[in-house]
């Protein structure tokens, strides 16, 4: 496990050892650390050329199933990061598909959606059929008349993330499928993320919110396919190939990206394979709190991150000084 | 506590001890026990009737905070119940209101509010100032530019409760008062029940979803108002003069009904005052259940009835036969 005493990377030398010497893998996360939510963080295009320019690889991990991987691409892209591949991106949309392949349940089969078109998307390109989603039909002020509350017999499991559009109608019609045959639907959630970070300073309710409010109201526990899930990072490691010894976790959450790359046993069984950035949820405050608590308790030492730093900004200003 | 023995009533001589000798007072909730959502249960008139031609006394306590009470005495008159005055109900609603004056906060302050009318008309009945709420600012598609984003620092707490409005322009509204300040503003919830059986045979998300999926998002605890709370419970009596030894709970929900009617120990402290009725949200087999972990594990005893019943409606054939 981890140190417990996590470095703060303050100057050059610290930074050239952590990204040049000790690394060659980075898993990535995007809100809070490239960018919060569509405003990209500062010099970003440079922390990821410099990774390029020294034969460094990295993909990106989100719990954001909002959009499909597809839709990554676009983003990094609009946002003036070109280069980006989509075997570069997991999203939690895609991490409940091979969820449902794990379990069995194969493309051609009917899954319920509560969630966006970054889960439609891959289930469609999977050769899944999604039902519910973004259904226009959904949209509409609560009715006990509409025909979505009909449970269709054939959907095979249920897979919950984030959706701007949550509203009473998809929590009905979702409860629904959670309820049936006595709760034996398979219940598949994107992620427990509980808020991010957005623009203007708002703290905004984040996409586990919704799953665990669908936790909640049937009295059902879900598959977690998110981060901290181990098996996510396994699935990470054996697809990009990238040597588990020589690969780091960069996020801005402890309970998800810093617990994710700990129990993952990145950069080996001593946890030396995380950097929490404090430039999303995170505050200095929270990560002092959190430290203190598992020194004193022995409580969420998976919390703890091996080193931390202000910001992607700061590091690639270290590296370039 | 309870024997854990739960009577079953299936006969005349049973139903006439439990209504005309052991007790003289009837806390009686609504959805499940009175109406399934709009649709009022068979003989229900007859069996207020009932209680009423015996000197008994009835108040009626929901944990449902969309209507206020005035609203229910109009819901009760439009099915056909006449002389139910605003006395005997105890909405969640109002319930919140009389928590904010226990708290030392008074009339004329502004209360940020997750939920309908029911909520506000009993804020403004008191004299606070109700903000969020039905305002039409809030069923908007999300915008970070929406106005009510801007915290109002004059506001005191928030209560939160079902809506079916809810949606995430809502949601995120009422975050940003519960993260205000540190976390310190009051958060009172009207309960915490996970769903409740609604017309056409569906499972509905019960209001308490809503309140949860606030406090996991904030990561924070509320007070809970509702039913088992027994603050409600002490509220009551006082308000009523109902003796408690001579006063029965009536429900339909074991975590909320049965619960508070042991909780506060009506009928005495041998737990005699609850009665269960199976025409809402538990079954028989829930109730064995129930019966049988709390028999051999001594977990939830104050989840078992006293008694049960398969309806009022059953209750009061049996009484008139």
């Amino acid at each position: 496990m981890t140190t417990l005493f996590p470095t703060y990377i303050d100057d050059k030398a610290l930074a050239q050892d952590l990204i040049l010497s000790q690394f060659d893998n980075f898993l990535i996360d995007c809100d809070g650390v490239i960018w919060l939510s569509e405003q990209l963080l500062p010099k970003i295009n440079q922390f990821l050329q410099f990774l390029t320019k020294n034969n460094k690889k990295f993909t990106f991990v989100t719990n954001n199933s909002s959009k499909s991987r597809q839709s990554y691409v676009t983003k990094f892209k609009n946002l003036g990061i070109d280069g980006v591949t989509i075997d570069q991106i997991y999203t939690t949309g895609y991490s409940a598909v091979l969820q449902l392949k794990k379990m069995g349940i194969l493309p051609g089969e009917k899954i319920w959606v509560l969630g966006d078109e970054g889960i439609e998307d891959e289930l469609l390109s999977e050769g899944y059929i999604p039902l519910g989603g973004s259904n226009e039909l959904l949209n509409q002020s609560w009715s006990d008349k509409n025909p979505l509350l009909i449970i269709d017999p054939e959907v095979r499991a249920v897979i919950a993330g984030s959706t701007l559009n949550f509203n009473y109608m998809r929590i009905a019609t979702t409860l629904q499928y959670l309820m049936h045959n006595d709760k034996t639907l398979p219940f598949i959630g994107t992620n427990g993320d509980r808020n991010y970070p957005g623009s203007n300073g708002l703290t905004l309710p984040a996409g586990g919110s919704m799953v665990e409010y669908m936790a909640y109201s049937s009295q059902r526990d879900y598959v977690n396919v998110g981060k901290p899930d181990t098996t996510l990072a396994e699935t990470i490691l054996a697809n990009t190939g990238y040597d588990k010894l020589k690969t780091i976790m960069i996020g801005d959450t402890l309970y998800s990206d810093i617990k994710f790359g700990n129990e993952a046993q990145l950069g080996g069984d001593n946890g030396s394979g995380t950097l929490l950035v404090l430039s999303g949820v995170t505050d200095k405050e929270e990560l002092t709190n959190t430290v203190n608590i598992a020194r004193e308790t022995k409580q969420g030492q998976s919390l703890v991150p091996r080193y931390y730093i202000d910001s992607l900004t700061k590091l690639i200003e270290l590296l370039e000084e």
